[in-house]
């Protein structure tokens, strides 16, 4: 029998359908090592390993039947504990959804069901996805997996560090404000936030319609564009994909020889620590050797946007927990309640506004771009910091560092642009860097690429932490 | 030579074609009536006399030439003066869009010029079309065509005067809270309330994006289809409009034999002057002899609909104006002005709360409709008030009556639902009453079906007032 433990999710797909290995011997070798990292990591809030079991072996039995089976065949997986499942629960990382049991599927789940997937069991989330560092006064805080006292970020905190342990082969996160891409890069693995309205959220936890955004964590980009080929496309219970344009395979794989990579000299290199600032040269210098053309660009005024982002948000988000607010406000925890309470104080009017600002400040961000097809910046100025630093309850600086740590998140989920987040170094203590590679509105396919193009010449995505 | 000054649209547009009567002749008379008129209605605030002459003699060339025109064929007509047409003044009855020369052309009014129609003039209109009156501060009243002393209804002031009176085929005009049925009902005309979402509004000056819809005042039902077969359907510059069914002409054809029409118990039958009262009774009647069942509906709470419609539209309207507010304040009408402050103060969590509660508010409706094809209701619980006692700066009761003759109109904007206004009788001083025929979502060639089947069985809608 091979070993499943170091592959990734398109080898191990791979491996079964060509009956290698069996879903279930995949699947028993998942069990052990999420039972190994638990202690670690606190990803799993709920495993479900009879269920795993028995899904495997029909699984294999299928695969000796049939020679036609989906791409994910057997594949077992676990995701942010927000994707719902007919009659199984999603408690959100809140006390409040506790015991929950939608009847419905998420459209996301159901497209990777068809594809063949396997469930596992549901991953650590901050409450109802609204936080950045992976603290839940619930459940305790998520750890990462490269260290144990530090923060993975959040909000998809169990699927990012889960996916780093090597203890699910992708997991589904979320992005509204980063929650996506900060773990991505603080825990070392790829994630991929889709284009807005290029993947239905349709039954995910809402947070905020005009910004939510449904994508994976995963260990390549290459693996992040099987997933988003198999989840992208027009769903009727989210009408916003109505108009998006398909998966074009094709383009996740093509050369980014001749592509041209725009280089922030604003914003995004701002107080930048020095390992943070070799790891973006060191990339730039990776992908020049691959082919690509690399040009300076100057980019709006990022706080606007960010400024924007956030009153979207916080409005929306408040919209969404109104009728909790006013019935249940103490069954949130401190933080996220203060979170939501602070949407409740702006007007309609200014919501509008930070809306209505959003297709202008979409023009002028492309028309910064010029002809550059992606733009490569940091995902944060700085590795994950610890979890006692970043404890509002506990730190005084606590928030300070949060903004700190957040900044280059904001702006990239009011524009709606898709990003794959890859990690491309690590400092000498160990702690992971990854950078965010930010495309055209529906250029998810490129970020995607230009991720396998570096991944193919590269092995960061490779390294993988030890359990402590 | 025919007269024209008696034809409905079709009438007219089937003479020209037909070559009885050609489009020099009959815009000629057109324009002789706008200046018999004018001084009584106050309806037009612009008309070009050269140029709808030029275009009408360009109309009878091109037919004498060709036999494949369209269906509207060098028919004169006049809009709102809020339909932008590139390079001509759109002023929205403003102060702040004096001078206003668009580079666009709105969609509704591209497609009637594809159909051949020929432009006359603009319309009056309240500022913005924020009230429901007809006053406007900066341009006058506009009059009844039935009593001068009397208001016309808002906000398509202009177009229901102007086509009481015959100086026009048609006109759009557009509602938002009402401001298509209200004048409608005041001053004896039909008019045409499309399901929101159906009719284009693109470059249409907008007030409320979530409740905005775009129709013809007209002589009758199949005048009023008419215009709706030709602007109704998708077009990617108003988005909301791509899911909508195409215009179904046989629908709107069909006889009413069979259909059932709900007829309210509650909300639309409270408080009803007798005239109102006996001519809802009368047109009852004349529809259970044309075969229509007759049941009657209890509606939800519609007090709660209003509410939900007015928070919507005036957090939209405040805004659609919000730049204006701050910059130019006090070139507003004072009334207008203090309409639009108005929605400033709602928080943009009310204002959310306020929409999502729509698809609940609709399928309650549903439910309470049955199988009602229609809901038959009043307009309004009276005729049209004078322009004194409905004076916001100059009478002390002003606004209360204007709450009392609006209250029939907010719901439908919130629900969405199609109507066809038909006037249905006169009051002994000869003022008219009309109808809402309420449709069920998307249902708008119903709605036009049994306007038609009146009009076909009745001679209200022929009835002209008298220049004073």
């Amino acid at each position: 029998m091979i070993d499943p433990s170091n592959m990734t999710l398109t080898e191990v797909a791979s491996a079964i359908r060509k009956k290698k290995i069996s879903s279930v011997e995949v699947t028993k070798a998942m069990l052990a090592r999420i039972k190994r990292w638990q202690p670690h990591t606190n990803a799993y809030v709920r495993v479900d390993e009879e269920g795993a079991l028995k899904a495997a072996k029909a699984a294999d039995r299928e695969l000796a039947r049939s020679k036609d089976v989906g791409p994910l065949h057997g594949v077992p997986m676990a995701h942010k504990d927000m994707y719902y499942m007919a009659g199984k629960l999603a408690e959100c990382g809140s006390k409040i959804r506790k015991g929950y049991r939608p009847k419905e599927t998420a459209t996301a789940v159901q497209r990777l069901e068809a594809a063949g997937a396997i469930h596992v069991g549901a991953l650590h989330m901050v409450e109802f996805a609204y936080g950045p560092t992976g603290h839940n006064e619930h459940l305790g805080p998520a750890r990462n997996a490269w260290d144990k006292e530090r923060i993975t970020g959040g909000s998809s905190s169990g699927s990012a560090t889960a996916v780093a342990a090597r203890t699910t082969y992708v997991a589904l996160g979320s992005d509204t404000g980063g929650s996506i891409r900060l773990p991505a890069h603080f825990c070392g693995v790829t994630g991929v936030k889709p284009t807005w309205s290029r993947v239905s959220r349709a039954n995910a936890m809402p947070l905020s319609f005009s910004l939510d955004t449904v994508g994976p964590l995963a260990l390549s980009a290459k693996d992040g564009g099987l997933i988003q080929s198999i989840i992208s496309g027009p769903d009727p219970l989210d009408p916003t994909t109505l108009a998006a344009p398909a998966w074009n395979t094709k383009a996740a794989k093509r050369s980014i020889k001749g592509l041209t990579i725009g280089v922030p000299s604003n914003f995004y290199v701002d107080d930048l620590e020095s390992d943070v600032a070799k790891a973006l040269d060191q990339t730039i210098k990776t992908f020049k050797k691959l082919g690509a053309k690399v040009v300076k660009v100057k980019l709006p005024d990022q706080m606007m946007v960010s400024a924007a982002a956030v009153m979207t948000l916080a409005v929306e988000a408040a919209a969404t927990h109104a009728h909790w607010l006013r019935t249940r406000p103490d069954d949130y925890g401190a933080q996220v309640r203060n979170r939501l309470e602070n949407g409740l104080g702006y007007t309609g009017v200014q919501y509008l506004e930070a809306l209505r600002w959003r297709s202008a400040a979409i023009a002028q961000h492309l028309a910064a771009m010029g002809k550059a097809d992606v733009i490569l910046a940091p995902a944060s100025r700085a590795v994950a910091p610890t979890i006692a630093e970043t404890d509002v309850g506990g730190a005084l600086d606590a928030e300070a560092i949060i903004q700190q740590v957040t900044r280059f998140m904001r702006p990239v989920n009011y524009l709606g642009i898709p990003v794959t987040v890859i990690p491309v170094a690590h400092t000498a203590a160990g702690m992971p860097i990854g950078l965010q590679i930010m495309g055209r509105p529906y250029g998810d396919e490129t970020t995607i690429a230009f991720g396998r193009a570096f991944q193919d010449e590269t092995d960061f995505h490779r390294k993988a932490p030890m359990p402590s």
